[in-house]
């Protein structure tokens, strides 16, 4: 049941709480089978990982057939329709001009004693993108996830994606023509990522894997973490509206349903000063759900896990808000750009009425893999950062070495560590 | 057995694989006890915390002896010898001097059709820095934690330090006082993991846990990730020094064991395009282990994981060393400009013959907490970036959702999202 809150009442701290609390995922054990799956692709390559599609998968399939050609990429990108083409098109340019900006900048400089310090960026050689089979085979995370991997100069990127029964979504396909991946082959779940991490005679290894995937991929990639990079493990979405009496009630009701459409835990949270704009959303909602062409997983997800709460001022929505770390933030509010700087804790932020969080999905060019179930607290969304690592430059003089070797071996004494201090008086003669 | 390899030899390509893929760490399945551990703090609180702390360090203590007094910091900082205090205000100032110079910036434009994108970072509010007790309590390990977390603007840093049988470092205490860390407590392992995750009576939780430790640590960190942030997880310290005929063999030799002393598997790999240099160095590093005053902990070190590899030119050398990506390369060379820029994955690049590792290790000025075990082909070191996070913000005019409405619509159908269309076209009276 829907969850209706107000901050004016006695038991509202525990309930809210217990909100915080709640647990969105079935959570499914599946390490066991998970290792043995990755055990099994490293001992034998193409040929576990061939077996372990065809029972999976149910198809059939040999090395050569595990990559997609050219022309089957082709194929896929002509039978998309066009409209769909174009509006990948768009979304590509967008993303990449924004991720662009993203790129940090190398830096070098001389301190006053001598000593070099530089920052230099690289990208990551090679990495595998996994991308969902059957109904979240999503184009446009092909897009967020693709981009900026090639914005940060990352030479090799690899995509997985399984195709049950052999079908694949014409879609992902041209997405990830369309993001210029490298590679796709068609393989999924805890093998795939296996084949990434440590390679076959057909899949080079990577270094670094990304994208969302079901909880044998989730779990396949905590495994593999160490021997490659991961990005975080993604949640069920959730979208958080803070709304005044200047909204649009039927605005935030479809806000709220676009949230709750995704399933498998999506949330979606309103928090209001105004009684009576949370009585009509909550009305609006239900009128909306009924013209849905499909309309049970909404209605699911918004009676398990949706919540209407309402405060006294926007600065108590704004405390509740920095607790929830929602993934999507809406400011549906007359002044909406006073608040943006006191929330702290939030994935992405959609300011004012006219900025639904459906345009951060696609084409508003920022990117829509963020830190879900409260992680907003101490992550970042996918971007740049995420394709490149730093390598920390250091050089010194002869006589900055010497200005500050007796600190270096005041330290390196204290710490028990003989050979470190010698390894600067050695090159002093002292 | 030190491993001795030459590139010119027929058998080297095997060796230098054996070499990439072997194993330096014991690996301790602690899975199981770890996770007990955390569900007893998190169900029992400070109780489990104090039984566990008596149990694992030896001592007896109550809540209100959990966290080190003000008092008693002040008498441990007073306790330290006069010249490491000193050093550690001088690796103070220098190292937050440098990563001031890291903290990003935020960034918001308006793009051509009106729509606005920001990027904010906001530090994250409160971190948990564990410090190993023991041989390992290093106070330097303590700013490199510690002052990037504070330089990113970090409220409440929560320290963490085992003390078995009562015993604490006191410069431990002193490095945490001078970098300001707010709290310290004498618990650790998977129990003091715990309670910063999840919180007790007497410590608050906290969203991020960073810091070295043991077996249990790392796996406690493991398995609180996702409901908290976490580093990297540490490996033994590594050292690949590339160097020719200008080298001084004693101050190489000096270098590669200053990284053996480490113990725990750490390793000194010399690649070297001159093998005259070769010979003098282990010739060296042998009479140098014997003027040690602790030579055991060295002389096992670059027995069992030393290597000395011969090539024949230095792009030879480059391009096993982006294989083996070191968390240190010192550039022992002639030119050793030209070669910083080709060496492509490494922690941190150390550049000519005055730059020995240990100046890093403390005094440079850079952090010392970096990616080990290959991890440099996809990972940064620590820094200031570890402790922000990233805030998407997206604000669209009326005319802009108007101009992307349509691709946003042609997607979300494409993909089966119809209340994500919705929430755009309901916007525009559509």
């Amino acid at each position: 049941m829907t969850a209706y809150l107000s901050s004016a009442e006695p038991g509202f701290a525990q309930a809210f709480e217990t909100l915080l609390a709640s647990k969105r995922e079935a959570s499914v054990e599946v390490g066991e089978t998970v290792a043995a799956i990755i055990a099994d692709v490293r001992k034998r390559g193409d040929v576990a990982l061939i077996e372990l599609t065809t029972k999976f998968d149910g198809m059939t399939l040999d090395a050569a057939g595990l990559r997609f050609t050219a022309d089957e990429i082709e194929e896929a990108y002509r039978a998309v329709d066009p409209d769909v083409r174009s509006a990948l098109e768009l979304a590509h340019r967008r993303i990449t001009a924004h991720h662009q900006k993203q790129m940090p900048e190398d830096s070098t400089y001389t301190d006053d004693i001598g000593v070099t310090l530089g920052s230099r960026w690289t990208a990551v050689e090679a990495v595998g993108l996994y991308v969902p089979g059957g109904l979240a085979s999503y184009p446009s995370s092909v897009l967020m996830n693709a981009i900026p991997a090639k914005v940060a100069g990352v030479e090799r990127l690899a995509m997985v994606v399984p195709t049950p029964k052999g079908v694949v979504n014409p879609a992902v396909l041209a997405a990830a023509k369309i993001a210029g991946v490298d590679e796709i082959y068609r393989v999924g779940g805890a093998q795939a990522v296996a084949a990434l991490a440590f390679g076959t005679d057909t899949i080079k290894p990577v270094y670094k894997i990304v994208g969302p995937g079901n909880a044998y991929v989730a779990a396949a990639k905590r495994q593999v973490f160490g021997t490659v990079g991961i990005d975080m493990i993604a949640g069920p979405s959730e979208v958080l509206v803070i709304a005044d009496s200047t909204a649009n009630p039927a605005w935030i009701a479809a806000d709220l349903l676009a949230q709750a459409e995704h399933g498998g835990g999506a949330q979606s949270i309103l928090l209001t000063t105004d009684a009576d704009l949370a009585k009509a959303v909550d009305a609006e909602v239900d009128r909306q759900i009924g013209t849905l062409r499909a309309p049970d997983t909404a209605r699911a997800g918004w009676n398990e896990f949706g919540a209407i709460i309402t405060v006294a001022t926007i600065d108590e929505a704004i405390a509740l808000a920095n607790r929830i770390a929602s993934e999507h933030v809406e400011l549906a509010l007359d002044d909406p750009q006073s608040v943006v700087e006191k929330i702290r804790n939030a994935g992405a932020i959609f300011v004012g009425h006219h900025t639904p969080e459906a345009i951060g999905d696609y084409v508003g060019g920022s990117n829509h893999v963020l830190p879900t179930a409260r992680s907003a607290r101490f992550a970042s969304g996918l971007g740049v950062l995420d394709f490149v690592k730093r390598t920390t430059i250091l050089g010194c003089t002869p006589a900055a070495l010497s200005e500050l070797a007796d600190a270096t071996v005041a330290l390196a004494e204290a710490e028990g560590l003989q050979a470190h201090g010698r390894s600067v008086s050695i090159r002093l003669n002292r």
